[in-house]
């Protein structure tokens, strides 16, 4: 059994214990370990880690992909072990450790890590930790539901431990496609033209002398969190639907649109249910993380090709894709997230980027992360990447969250992830604004009228009216800006007095 | 003469007065004019289009690559002939009107507009008005001082008019590398991997038919605006030519550092001098615009080649390169602003970006738009490309304005333009914060104690801490963090009072 996972014979003597393993971590290493969106994430080693820093406290600076599954955020979080942590993480404990100045959280554009990393800019990668199916004949690391930045941390790392992963099925080889960009300034052209483009290996190479340990698990990907489609989102994606199929209709594009991205989280995957009842077709996503929305895509006929760099499903998608997984394989790739981000391919492309803000302002700038524009929610994740890039930016939000003590429509944004110049689109259950073209007191015009709740309509518009007295390209009342947020955490809602 | 410039012998036919030319104009139009940062434009037919609304008011939405010369953006401004305009200005008559609410100016990322414009997102160009040395044999515009935006509006126009400027040197011909990327979704790599790859041809490629008119004109280039270097933009260039050098003792890079990208203004020009009495040697541009620094480091031995989208000089330096352009013209290429701007190029060559911010925050957030929050100078212009994308992401700004009745380093900048996430390094003439690998605490941290000028640093460390108390990834007391920019306002000063 272990011996059809672990091909490269002399490798199979280096299989030790998570303890073991976790031993070659020091205090203040870097490790770099897989992981993106609760998918492919090490299992073994990091709880070792935890359950040896209980007793014998080391810190350490942990990047991944992305978020890691199995609590493991938490966990580590609250073994004090992470002094650093980069690019992104989406974990309630290890969120209250952030905001309270405990752990100290780089918050990055996805595609930009591992550029940093190559070229010495932080500090190098100690030890990597990947999850993996299979080790090749020729010591090639095969990834399992995740690339993220897996491949470079091995390839940048003096050392690596090896996970294999049991309950990772060995079908799971071939999907991968591994493309390191060459270094700069002498860099070619990244070979990807189109979603489907096949331009690296299917494993991690890496001279298997830098294999240090393997550790054998068999803990399960957690499953996605992500809430049903409801009524606000199936209305979300409705508005959505229609201004696209208005595309359609002006000439802009066909019924297979363009490349889809389409972010993380509740509200990204419920747009994306909706194209099932939609008259588009011959659909291909280049998107990060594929949620289950991919797969009914796939499943209703929907959709061609998808290009990512995570499987992340709910349980009972889990249970239905697993045991078919021979067959979406050629309809899959799985990609390192700096490529799957690559502004190159991007713009390339030309992806329809759908990303979710928690707020918006009038003028169109979005806050993707920051609550009250001081505590850390998510990250930024790769949302720029796709919105500065793409070919249209696309930025969905319910018009209200807290049973309406919050708009997600405010005069001013209480922290910029994404400038009035990278929102072309903005979707709420209410309606859809299409600001492309648009000058900021045009964009507030629309914004007012198309996406704000009733509720909160008449006062936001009085604010925008006041403000124009004033003057300026983006009129604002400055010691009114914040009011809002300021109502809210003094009155515990953003409804007028 | 006039057969030496119009080779196409059939378009003699077709030189007429600059009135004749305007009155193909059209109320209502979009009309796509060349000109980059004051080199290039059309410079007849929008002062007969002016001279004309004086009369027989018309409006026009005015598309070029970047800000004009000659007065023509305050000119067309006061005869009230510009509805709308995009996507830079730089003039101060218009910036007057944008911020009245009168001209509707939508301010883009320089590399987008085109993007949006062959993909009809934005109205299509009816009248591409281009600035010529000459006419090729087959009909080909040789654009002038800057290519800009001109290829793809005379491309995409349904007419064309050029204006032959005979005072702009026949020298130029050859100096232009005119790309079109293809269409999406099946677009090819951009084939440009050195700043020095020329990929596309010497002239714009038209049907000679589509020239509807030629205009002959004799207008020089406006000279460029920016100050010489003072003592506090030598200390900025000083502070970044000790980090750079740091870099390469690292061996981070080499002494020809990475190419070099540099923003408009005093300051950008004045950080680049900064390189001629610095060890690095072999360097390379690709950037936007080459200002005067640009001859400066050729001259100094210290510049082996530069790609650029216009050049725009002093009088002074006019009067130095244009004799000798046929010498220079080896070492220097002319693209497209989609090209020079473009985030695929961007990011291959690995640009080490300089550009300018007006405000930055605790936090190393930027405004480089927006006095007060509110009232527009320039526009983003490129800065958001290559901030974006680049290797290295550096702003740089003097520590106050006015006589320090303004800290350019303040709570929470009043409009951002560049997130914390695409600024890696601030300079200030006191000194230099390394951002890379930093959390939002930490940058805090060495923003203040290393940006700031002295007498608002203590002011500001105060701001910080109290923020701190509160806790947050990004600290801030709200309804503090614009309390500088509401003292300036009401009281004429930051200084605490
Ligand atoms: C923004 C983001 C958090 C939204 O996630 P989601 O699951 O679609 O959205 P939800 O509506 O469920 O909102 C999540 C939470 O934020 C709250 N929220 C929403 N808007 C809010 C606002 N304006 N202020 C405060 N809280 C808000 C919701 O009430 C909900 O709270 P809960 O967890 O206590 O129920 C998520 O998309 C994200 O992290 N984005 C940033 C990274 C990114 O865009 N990546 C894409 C490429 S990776
Ligand atoms: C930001 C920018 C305006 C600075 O220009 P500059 O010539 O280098 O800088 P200066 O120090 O001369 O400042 C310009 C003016 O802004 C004022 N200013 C500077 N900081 C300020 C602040 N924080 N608040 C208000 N005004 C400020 C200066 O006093 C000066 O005013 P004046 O014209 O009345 O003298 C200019 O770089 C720009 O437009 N940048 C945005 C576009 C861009 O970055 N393009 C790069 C790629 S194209």
């Amino acid at each position: 059994m272990l011996r059809e996972r672990i091909r490269h014979k002399p490798l199979l003597d280096r299989v030790v214990s998570a303890d073991e393993a976790a031993a070659l971590i020091k205090d203040g290493m870097t490790i770099g370990m897989s992981g993106f969106t609760r998918a492919g994430e090490a299992k073994a080693v990091p709880l070792a880690l935890a359950e040896r820093a209980r007793k014998d406290p080391l810190k350490i600076t942990l990047m991944t992909g992305a978020s890691l599954g199995n609590d493991l955020d938490k966990t580590l979080a609250e073994a004090h072990v992470l002094a650093r942590r980069m690019p992104f993480q989406s974990d309630p404990g290890l969120r209250k450790a952030i905001n309270a100045g405990e752990v100290m959280f780089i918050d990055q554009h996805l595609s930009e890590t591992v550029e940093q990393l190559r070229t010495n800019q932080i500090p190098p990668v100690d030890v990597a930790v990947v999850e993996a199916v299979a080790i090749t004949e020729h010591g090639g690391i095969v990834p399992t539901t995740s690339v993220g930045n897996s491949a470079s941390f091995a390839i940048l790392a003096d050392k690596v431990i090896v996970e294999i992963n049991l309950s990772q099925p060995v079908t799971l080889e071939g999907l991968h496609d591994i493309y390191i960009p060459t270094r700069r300034p002498a860099r070619m052209p990244i070979p990807v033209v189109t979603p489907e483009s096949r331009v690296g290996l299917p494993f991690i190479p890496v001279p298997p002398e830098k294999i240090v340990a393997i550790v054998v698990s068999e803990k399960h990907d957690s499953s996605a969190t992500i809430q049903p489609p409801d009524d606000d989102t199936r209305a979300i994606a409705g508005n959505l639907t229609d201004f696209l199929l208005n595309e359609v209709k002006r000439g802009r594009m066909g019924y297979e649109l363009q490349p889809l991205q389409a972010g993380i989280g509740t509200i990204a995957n419920a747009v994306l249910h909706g194209f099932i009842d939609s008259p588009f077709h011959d659909l291909k996503m280049y998107s990060e993380v594929l949620q289950d929305s991919t797969f009914d895509l796939f499943d209703a006929g929907k959709l061609g090709f998808a290009s990512g760099s995570s499987i992340t499903l709910s349980s009972e998608m889990y249970r239905k894709v697993l045991p078919r997984l021979a067959e979406y394989k050629h309809h899959l790739i799985l990609r390192p997230q700096e490529i799957s981000n690559h502004p190159e391919v991007i713009r390339r492309l030309g992806l329809i980027c759908i990303n979710t803000a928690l707020e918006f302002d009038i003028y169109g700038n979005v806050n993707s992360t920051h609550v009250g524009g001081t505590h850390m929610m998510n990250g930024i994740g790769g949302s720029g990447d796709f919105a500065r890039n793409g070919f249209m930016s696309i930025f969905v939000t319910k018009s209200i969250a807290k049973n309406g003590a919050i708009s997600s429509v405010v005069p001013m944004v209480s922290h910029v992830d994404h400038t009035e110049h990278d929102v072309d689109v903005l979707v709420t259950e209410v309606g859809l604004a299409d600001l492309r073209g648009l000058a900021p007191r045009e964009r507030a015009e629309v914004i007012i009228a198309n996406c704000v709740h009733p509720e909160y309509r008449d006062v936001l518009r009085d604010y925008y009216l006041r403000a124009r007295q004033r003057g300026g390209h983006t009129p604002h009342i400055l010691e009114e800006a914040f009011s809002w947020h300021l109502a809210l955490r003094d009155r515990g809602t953003m409804r007028p007095a």
